[in-house]
Order: structure tokens, then C-alpha cells, then sequence
């Protein structure tokens, strides 16, 4: 049976730069444009070039893809020809193969917010589309406010769409720019845009998750005909955000009716990328990724519950909806005090350490957590830490080096300019081999501004362990969480910090202590161990 | 035309609690549980008795609810009478009014994951039902799998839901267990269970997100004839979460058809809570609040797109799929501050500080708030500070003292009994009227053991304050949050520090650095100035 082809439009580096506090660079954009590139998209939006200096900076600049790089802008103003619109000519100057034109569709908005006549925006709609086929660009119309539209004004809604399409638009892309609209209403006025004589293979769906329902409008109307999906990776976009491609995308590659029914850009191979290209989104907007993402979260296959975790071991498919391996992510079963042996050994198992059933270490290591979750550490956000402790009762770790002593000072006073500064330094002793180092650090980040304790002792630690240096170089802490395990005077702090290696590899590690530095200081050690282990390193 | 009912089902305490790193204490659990009964949840799903040692203590003293309290078990093992089955009983002995019970209806995880015949799968669900209905319990069936199961043997799992019926279940859910049925499919399987003689007033919904379609398989469910839904304030929950509460309520309540042909237990009043309600939770999980979350988010009426920001000023209707306040959200636009300002009035009235419309420090007010709460200050939970920072603009704060300097150190090494501690200590130095005086102060508490830098500095800091003494020796400090607001290398700390004096008044402030300590110390400083403004002290 041969598959209909879906198509995939990608408006992260435009419509995912109008979420609060996102503002790409220019490479920032061209690293996203290579990535969505790299995982089959087929037109990617790059911005809206005259409307912002960044965005023209890009379009002159822009990488070469196999996708269709697309420049966005607005229908022409009325009173003036689509030859003589300087915001359009802006727009074809970045000369890009494809343009995406938004226009008014809902009559409420065409009298309201621009002010003009029904009958003079859809002669704006008709001459800006023809203009631009007339250059040879392909053309899309992202019908704005749609299905609002549609609902106040099914006809007039409809004969804007009519408009684009007779004067040559590739693609009609019906928005639901406020994202109020249901999902079987998107469906439904789909259907009704297909009746009213727009062929489904030029339409096109653009959804927001303002009900949480992007996703679903998008599927319902590709079920009602529409042959183009519009969104961004991570849902990334205004208020609550675009339709997000990277739930999307494995949901077409992966699950009936859609992966017998139709073909898109993306390969299974590039499927497997899915979860580094949603990781990279979150690291240039400096964002924890987010645990419950669908498909590509951390969280996303992760099992707690003990009767599942028992399950999971016998077949995965018992708790799992796809392989996570499919969409490039991985398995993870926690430890917490509701899962028994079996989770146990599970995770044990995926960490490598192969442990048989009823061996008394299991109880033993299940015991330690128990006493251990009591004084305030969680190991399920913390496998490194986890890994260690059951390495340690199985006598499977290795006598690597010993913390002496350390010492960290926070000073704060006027410095010779007479402005008050904050100054950390840190010295630690370790104990390597019979041999003892002493290192010192203070804490500084490149603007010469004190970034507090924790980052000066982690400095002086990793400023050199002998015989293992090359082992921990290329570690960084990329993360560092704290919570405050029970209110009040006797306040108890867990710390969690992820690390991560020059591969990209993550870990996290856990430290508990009524002194937050204590608490910091044991979760780097624990960081530090893991990767020699990890490595394989020989004690010294 | 009258409506028909709708029931809401919460299960925040149990499935909300399998996320990875959630534990709730017992005073969460009930802080949790009175929140879901003002809004006016029908059932609260309190824990599995017996499972877990604090879902038991919480059962013991759970709180008087309007809402039916549930407790949650499963079908009794196959081989012995309900009767006699530990774990059923200890789920009867928590005494709630409805119990819910799981089991298996997927042929496949009944004779792999349970290991017992389908016949005897059968007769553990009739025979359990029976047993918690014979008790007088509301008795509901979670059909675990079961849209997996429908689509691996229809006839079997058909037979598992007519036996839960027979058996006088009130409720039989369906559960998407394994969150990978899409919203199409969750609605055509319900209507076929429709079909099959389960009456749709008995039918509930219980769907995950692994697709991101939690909420709109909700919907479609309810489209076809089921009248429960289960789900969790901020959709919280295993892996990618349960179906959202906090996005399903308000669809419900404003959005056809479900406003005009349902009714649920929540009000219009009640939903203004809402957004109140979602940030409660993740206060008590110590989480940031997701921005882009559906309708209760920060962003989610955020409008930065210039051309939408201006047409909202002409009508909110133009980019707003409903009216912010119905859900107790509220709308931002970076431009206008005309709202802000009469906003910040009253909060300053209720400070006790009177100030003139338009008076122009209003402005410099708003502007100086915006500019701490980018660099990760957050005056919401911290009204102390945030009249302190409108007293210094308006001149009204007293020059009480200055901290010239201060130095803290955190030693951990060996005592005299060769064991590993660690010690803190502060030296502060404050002046006072041309006065200098200096303090001095390690952290101990009467077990001897170390409380840590923070402790030590508060300690220093109220040691010695002069003429002030008085107003400061009743205060002590009763709660301290700690909040990376920013992750990575680049990680800001935000300190809250909540006070109390002898009479047991409460307030909170606010301090933000890179540097823990000093985001603490200027938490201290706040709430020690505080006190002095609110006593009434007179600058020395």
C-alpha cells in the first residue's frame, strides 16, 4: 500500500521566539535550522526578515538545508499595490524558495485590529499571494484566527481561504491563533474548509496548546484531510505554546492509523535523534528539559511504581507504549521506598552490576535507601548516587581517593572601588594513593562575579586528582538542585547536581546535610566517583 | 435545558505520587486534599492503605471532606477469597467511604504479569467488587490496560468490565494505562464498551500523557458516553503525567459543548482558585511553576508579539480564547503598566501605605520590580520585601544600620575523636549611628551538631544589634525555601526566609544571588528590617 505524504513545517526559530524571555542569536538559529534539518523537516520557518534585525541577520546568513527555508511576513496593507508594500518587498528580499504570508480570516479582527473593509482584506489576501507566485516563490497563507473565523463568519472565513487559494497559495494553513479550539471542532471546521472546496493535500494546521489540546487539533485535522502539520520542537511559542513536533512526530512515525496510512520527511533513523534535538532546544534556551515530556522526557519511561517495575522485567512491552530506544531516550526505573527487590535488580542490572535474585546484598542495599530516604536523600532523580551505594555494600567500588579535609570561606566587604563584592575560595585535601594534594580555588565566573561556595569547592576538587585527571576534564556540572527536606530550624537540604561528560552523557548525584555546603559538597564527590567508575579508572 | 452530570475523580495523592521524585509528607497530603475539596472534586483518591506506611498514617487521619474520600487497592490474588485477602482488607480498614480497586483486563498481562488463568482473573474482579459493595462501600473498578486489551482480545476484555458490573461496581474506568491509545481510538473503544451493555453513567476515563493526548482522550471518552474523569491537578503523575485537571476543569466549564450539556461539581466561583490551587502544588513539590501550562501558566496570557500586545490593548477578545480572571490568572503585557499601577496601589494600601494615583514613584515602583524579578526575585511569596522596596523608593524606610562586612567559613575535617565534622562560623560587622560592631558566632544546635553557614550568619547578625536588640529577640526564623531559578552553570539562587516574633506573626522575604549565602543574608537583613519598620524603631 503506498503512503500519502504528510508534510512538516517547522516555526521554532519565528513562532517559538515569540515565547516571554526567548530571543535566538544567529547562531543559536543556525544550530536549530541544521538540526531540524537533519531530522527531515520539510520547510522550516527562519523568522520574519524586516521586522527584526536578528531574523534579516539570519535570512543573509542562512544555512544551506534540504528542507525549504521559508520567510514569514503579512499580507499587504490596504490603500497600496503588493509591488509597493516596503513590510512584503522586506520579506521577498530575504529570497528564500518559500514565503508564508499571514492574513486576517475572521471579520471581527479584519474591522477591528486593522480597520479596513471585508471586501479590501480579501483583496489584500489575493494580490499579496500573487505577487509572491509571480516572483516564483512557493507560497503558503497562514489563515490567522480561522476557526474564531468560522464560527462568527463561516462564509466570509471561507472565501478568504478562497482567495489564497485562487490566486495560487502551495499551501491554505488554517490557525487557531488563540488556542481555544477543541479538537473535534478543528476536525469538524476542517471538513467544512475541504466541502467549501480547498483540496486537503494545500491545507495546512496550526494549533497552540492553550487547552492542552495542540497536539490532538493537529491529529484531527490531518483525520478530517489536511496534508501539513505547522509547529515547533518542545512546543516551544507563545503563551502556552505551538503544536509540539516532538510529540508529534513520533506519534506519526509510530502509531496506527498514521504510520500505515502516510509518509512524511522523517526517517525511523532520524527518529532516533529526537530526544538529543529536544535536549539541544532546552540547552540553548538554558532550560531544564522537562521530566514528563511525551517520548522525550527524562521521566517518559520511567517506572516507580513497584508492581510495574516487577512487570517491566518480565516483558517491558507490560508498561511501556514504544521502545524508548525508538525516539533515542532510554528506560529508567527508580528506586524509591515503594519498589522491592525486583525493581531493584533491575536497576542494577541496567547499571551493569548483575546481582542473582534473594542475594542478601539486595535486601541489605534496600535497607541503606530505606535509612537513607529517611534523612532526607531521594535516589530516583539520582542513578549515579544510587549506583555508588549499591556498588559500596557490594564491595564493587574501587578505594579511589579520601577527602582529608576541606575549607570554604564567603566573604563579603568593599573592595578598593568602595563597592560592596562577594568572594569565595575553596581549599581541599585529598588523600590520593598514600599521597596528599592541596588545592585552592576561589570562584569566578568570566565577569570576574563571585558565584558562591559550592562552585569554588567544585573548582578546587577537580583542580587536580593526580593519577585521575584526565578522567574528570572533561566533566562539567550542568545542573544543581535544591530542596529544603523539612521547614523550620531543622531544616535538612538535598542537594541534586547532573554532570555531564565531553559526549554529552549525563548523570546525577544526591548529598544531604543540614549545611547546604556539606550536602553540595557530597553530591560533586559522588559525581567525581561515578565517573571513575564509569571510565573504569584503576585506584591508585 | 437541563445538564447532565459530570464526575470529577483526583488522583494527585496516588498516581500523582508515582512521579519520579514525589513523596508527599501527611500534612501535604491533607494541605493537597482541602485544596481538591474547595474546588469541588467528587472524589479524592487518598493513597493505597497498606502499601505504604504514609499513605496509612494519612488514611488514619484523613480530613472531613465534602468529596468522597477513596482509598485505592487492587483485585484480591487469585487462590484465596476476598475475604481473606491482606491486601484487600487493609484497604476495607481505612474505612473510606469508596474504595477503587485495579485489575487486570488484558489477556496478555493476566497470564504473563499476574500468571493465573483468565477465568480465575474473572473471578478475583466479580469476587473483590462484590466484597466492597457487600461492605457498603462505592465501590469502582480501574479496568487497568484496558484499551490495550480491547485491542488485543475485545471478547476477554469486554468480560472483565460486565463482571466488575455484575458485581455492582459504581464506576468501571477505563484506564490507557500505558498512555499510547490516541484520542480517536480512546473514543471509538468507549463507545464499543458502551455497546456491550456498560452503561455510560458508569463508565469513567483514565488516560496518561505519553502522547501528549491525556487531556483530549479525556474528552473523547466523554464525547462517547462516559461520565467520570480521572486525572491530577497539574497533571502530575508517572512517566509524562496523568490526564491535567487543571486543563480539563476550565474546558469543561467554559468551552462547548461541554458547558452547555455537563454539569460538575465545581462553580464558576470555585475555578477562579484554580491557578491558586496549581501554584500550591508546586509549591509543595518545591517545583517552578511550568509557564507555558494551559490556562493557570505565567505565560499563558502573556502576549509579546507587538501586533498582538496592541490589539489586546483595543479588545483582550482579539488574542484571548477566554478571560484570564474566570481561571484566576492573570493577563501580561510588557508594555502597558496601566493595570500595574492601580494593582500595586492596593497592595501598598494594604501594607498601610497610602500613595496618590499617578503619583510618579508608582512607576519607578513597577519598574524596579520588573527589573529584580528578571534577575530571579519573586515577590509573591515575599510581601516583607517587597514593602520594604516601595518604602526605599517612596523614602519611607529609616536608615537603621549598615553591614560593613561579613565572613563565613564551613571547615569539615577530623575531630579529636578522629571523626569527620563539620563546623561553620560568622563574623559580622554592622554599624550603628557611627557605631561599629563586630560579631561573632559558630552553628550549633543542642545535639552539638553543625547547622551550617546560614545558621551561623543569622546567628552573628542577631547577636548584637545595639539599640535594636529588643525588637529582634522574639524574632526567630521558622522556614527556609531555596530555589534554583535558573539552571545550569549559570544557576541564581532565590532565598525565601520566613520569620515569626513572640506573638506568632509571620512574614517572609526574599534574597537572590549566585552565592547561596549571600542570597540568605540578604533574606536576614530584610527580615530583621522589617521587624524594626513594623515595631516602629527609630533610627539610632
Amino acid at each position: 500500500m503506498t503512503r500519502e505524504r504528510l508534510y512538516l513545517y517547522d516555526t521554532t526559530l519565528r513562532d517559538g521566539q515569540q515565547t516571554q524571555g526567548v530571543q535566538f542569536s544567529v547562531p543559536e538559529k543556525v544550530q536549530i535550522a541544521a538540526a531540524l534539518d537533519a531530522m527531515g523537516i520539510d520547510h522550516i520557518e527562519g523568522g520574519w526578515p524586516g521586522a527584526n534585525p536578528t531574523d534579516s541577520e539570519f535570512f543573509e546568513n542562512r544555512p544551506a538545508t534540504r528542507a525549504t527555508f521559508t520567510a514569514f511576513g503579512m499580507t499587504k496593507r490596504a490603500g497600496r499595490s503588493a509591488a509597493n508594500d516596503d513590510v512584503l518587498a522586506a520579506v521577498l528580499n530575504a529570497g528564500t524558495p518559500a514565503v508564508c504570508l499571514v492574513g486576517k480570516t475572521h471579520d471581527f479582527h479584519v474591522t477591528t485590529a486593522l480597520g479596513v473593509t471585508l471586501e479590501e482584506n480579501l483583496d489584500s489576501i489575493g494580490a499579496s499571494i500573487a505577487h509572491c507566485v509571480a516572483q516564483g516563490r512557493e507560497t503558503l497563507f497562514d489563515a490567522e484566527h480561522f476557526f474564531d473565523g468560522f464560527k462568527a463568519n463561516p462564509g466570509y472565513a471561507l472565501d478568504c481561504l478562497r482567495a489564497a487559494h485562487e490566486a495560487g497559495a502551495r499551501w491554505i494553513v488554517l490557525c487557531d491563533t488563540n488556542g481555544g479550539t477543541l479538537p473535534a471542532e478543528v476536525g469538524r471546521i476542517t471538513a467544512e474548509g475541504i466541502a467549501a472546496g480547498i483540496p486537503g493535500e494545500r491545507l495546512g494546521i496550526h494549533t497552540h496548546n492553550d487547552t492542552e489540546n495542540a497536539v490532538a487539533a493537529s491529529l484531527a485535522a490531518v483525520d478530517a484531510g489536511a496534508r501539513q502539520i505547522q509547529g515547533t520542537l518542545n512546543g516551544l511559542g507563545e503563551r502556552c505554546g505551538n503544536a509540539n513536533l516532538t510529540a508529534l512526530i513520533p506519534t506519526l512515525l509510530l502509531k496506527e492509523p498514521y504510520a500505515s496510512r502516510y509518509e512524511t520527511g522523517v526517517t525511523r533513523d532520524a527518529l532516533k535523534n529526537l530526544t538529543r534535538a529536544s535536549r539541544m532546544l532546552d540547552d540553548i534556551l538554558n532550560r531544564v528539559p522537562l521530566r514528563s515530556a511525551a517520548y522525550v522526557g527524562a521521566s517518559a519511561f520511567a517506572h516507580k511504581a513497584g508492581l510495574h517495575a516487577s512487570a517491566i522485567l518480565k516483558d517491558p512491552a507490560t508498561y511501556e507504549h514504544i521502545d524508548p530506544a525508538l525516539v533515542g531516550n532510554e528506560r529508567v526505573i527508580p528506586m524509591s521506598n515503594q519498589a522491592g527487590q525486583s525493581n531493584l535488580r533491575a536497576r542494577l542490572a541496567a547499571a551493569g552490576i548483575e546481582v542473582a535474585p534473594k542475594d542478601p546484598a539486595l535486601a541489605r542495599i534496600l535497607e541503606v535507601i530505606k535509612a537513607r530516604e529517611d534523612q532526607g536523600y531521594a535516589y530516583d532523580g539520582a542513578q549515579a548516587s544510587f549506583e555508588l551505594l549499591a556498588r559500596r555494600e557490594l564491595g564493587l567500588l574501587p578505594d579511589y581517593f579520601e577527602v582529608k579535609r576541606y575549607r570554604v570561606t564567603v566573604e563579603r566587604r568593599k573592595n578598593k572601588r568602595d563597592r560592596m563584592v562577594t568572594l569565595s575560595e575553596a581549599v581541599v585535601v585529598v588523600k590520593i594513593g598514600g599521597e596528599k594534594m592541596l588545592s585552592v580555588s576561589e570562584s569566578m565566573d568570566e565577569t570576574g562575579a563571585d558565584r558562591g561556595p559550592v562552585n569554588a569547592l567544585s573548582k578546587a576538587l577537580a583542580k587536580d586528582l593526580g593519577p585521575y585527571q584526565a578522567h574528570i576534564d572533561d566533566m562539567k556540572l550542568v545542573d544543581f538542585k535544591v530542596r529544603i527536606t523539612q521547614g523550620g530550624t531543622e531544616a535538612v537540604t538535598r542537594v541534586i547536581i547532573d554532570s555531564e561528560d565531553g559526549a554529552g552523557h549525563r548523570w546525577s548525584t544526591v548529598g544531604v546535610s543540614p549545611n547546604i555546603v556539606d550536602a553540595s559538597f557530597e553530591a560533586l564527590l559522588d559525581a567525581i566517583t561515578w565517573k571513575l567508575v564509569r571510565d573504569g579508572a584503576v585506584a591508585a
